[in-house]
């Protein structure tokens, strides 16, 4: 089989590797049809995170079960499927709770089991992991497309939201026009928000979060931002999410805060320890940190619910679809800019 | 009249000042009764932080009212008050949501109404600002003394554990045996909590924090400490509260906390931003972190209340007992750690 392998800092090949195979008996093997390439991705392409040379990459898997272990009850071989980030086993004590990501038995999809931009993967833990799309969708393309990311920027935006604890009525700042910003302003208003500031640096994202419903955009940068945004909010939103994963937009986002309110913060936090947190900021305004990377396996039935029942669609993140030899092309695009975010139809 | 000032690190003086009168019809003019020397003076004390030599020190004021403003309506001439660690107004939008230390018409007692380790305080805003003492408990020596941890460590002990979410049969630890941490104690089992471990470096205090209730204490170090108490809750308790406000404290306030849970902090987090925050340990277990500056003055009736019912006494975390002229002495008792926390009577 062919998958999508990290060679280095901007070097991402398309290599024939082993297809994996069923090794546990909660094992499920998956023919992957659509998937994903993430903001998150960037950062090992951009070099600046670790990562191993020849590793596979990719961790937004939809397909096709094609073999399942001896244990596995709740899929079975021709079931279309979906997966979030991570490998859960859906009994700890966290996957009880809501918090697959701390799951005990948890993995990633980066590990021997394959990553997800590829043609095959692995599943451990099926039962916990995969998400099962109704047989009336499991090739609707349109319903596909809208479901897949679910897997990750999706769900991610809704723990941001969730975080923040956006509820009916409230006015609230979404930090960062990518991917997950963009699935954030969705969730913020699924979740009843009244007022939902985007704020991000580029033109085109800004109009899809406008389309997405955020009801002001704030296209200016650092100092500026917040000026605008605190004026726009008189004094700053009692929830804000921050979607960046980085020191200048947590500054931000705990800038545009309003004393007592909540900073819920989804995006892997690339420099915030070297720069340093404001936390005399945040003591002195009794501001809330809440959040950290989503468990998206505990949102994916409620959300999988709105996005086939025709009230949730976050599908117009996806601004570039490639093939899996377009893979290289895709990180490319992402990396420039010129793609929100690339889907892949392996 | 007579107070003390600071002139210096590690010295206080006790001198002549002029007594505050009436500038503003909101203003009242307290005589003080009793008062308290604070943890967080030593900050100053030690020259950790920045303070202007000459000026007023205490923020802890207890008293008899002797003058008020002709707009004040909640006490008069001869009520016995005390007031929380800051100066709010009570109506505006802060003081209305119970965050009064975010009061935009808020002061400090470090101003030129005169610090509390004094004869004299002018209270500014004293109808948002001073707590009235029943006339039945006004002389009422033990009831006093009782109440004074009011005014700061006891209502951020339950800032703390508000802020940490602590509730009935819950397990949490106390990082700090300080008068804070101790009073954190004692919060933690009024809300309910079934299992309190408290965190000290010493066997003195944490015999007082098992008095208070904690079920289980740890005078261990460092990763010593860490591991003791995950040994103790099974991988770390779900409601952390870090009441010293130092770097290490922090370190280990999230190192204890179970994935999804919550770190409510209340010390004023020195060297925390020098440090840095582990914010990948937080950011991967999805911890929060809830607190700030406690908003005393919201909690103060609800405590009142039951210290005056007799379910509520913080008093033991005084340990000694000086007048005016033995200020100086008593922030040496603190320095050395002779004594807990000092009470004043002026």
């Amino acid at each position: 089989m062919r998958a999508a392998i990290y060679r280095g800092p901007g070097d991402i090949a398309v290599k024939e590797v082993p297809k994996p195979e069923i090794e546990a008996p909660t094992d499920a093997i998956v023919r992957v049809t659509h998937t994903a390439i993430c903001g998150s991705d960037l950062w090992f392409y951009r070099g600046e995170s670790d990562r191993e040379a020849g590793s596979r990459v990719g961790h937004e898997p939809m397909g096709v079960v094609e073999a399942v272990g001896d244990d596995v009850r709740s899929v079975e071989p021709g079931d279309r499927v979906f997966a979030p980030f991570v490998v859960s086993c859906g009994r700890c004590e966290f996957c009880r709770t809501g918090l697959h990501t701390s799951c005990v038995n948890g993995d990633s999809w980066n590990g021997d089991n394959g990553g997800a931009q590829g043609e095959y993967v692995r599943s451990p833990h099926a039962d916990g992991t995969l998400v099962r799309v109704p047989d009336r969708y499991a090739d609707d393309e349109d319903a596909l497309r809208s479901l897949l990311p679910l897997t990750d920027v999706m769900g991610t935006g809704h723990h941001a939201a969730v975080s923040a604890g956006v509820g009916a009525g409230d006015t609230c700042v979404v930090v960062g026009d990518g991917a997950v910003g963009l699935c954030a302003v969705l969730a913020a208003r699924r979740l009843g928000a009244e007022r939902v500031v985007a704020v991000g640096h580029h033109e085109d994202r800004l109009e899809l979060a406008a389309a997405f419903g955020a009801t002001e955009t704030v296209a200016e940068r650092g100092e500026a931002a917040v000026e605008r945004v605190r004026e726009l909010t008189h004094g700053g939103a009692a929830h804000v999410m921050e979607c960046v994963g980085a020191a200048s937009a947590m500054e931000t986002a705990i800038e545009v805060c309003r004393p007592g309110g909540t900073v819920g913060y989804v995006g892997v936090p690339h420099g915030v320890t070297d720069e340093g947190l404001d936390i005399y900021a945040m003591f002195g305004d009794n501001i809330t940190l809440r959040g950290g990377v989503a468990p998206v396996r505990a949102y994916a039935e409620e959300l999988k619910a709105d996005v086939l029942g025709g009230t949730l669609d976050p599908s117009p993140v996806f601004t570039k679809t490639v093939d899996l030899d377009g893979v290289p092309e895709g990180y490319r695009a992402m990396d420039e800019r010129e793609a929100v975010k690339v889907l892949v139809k392996p």
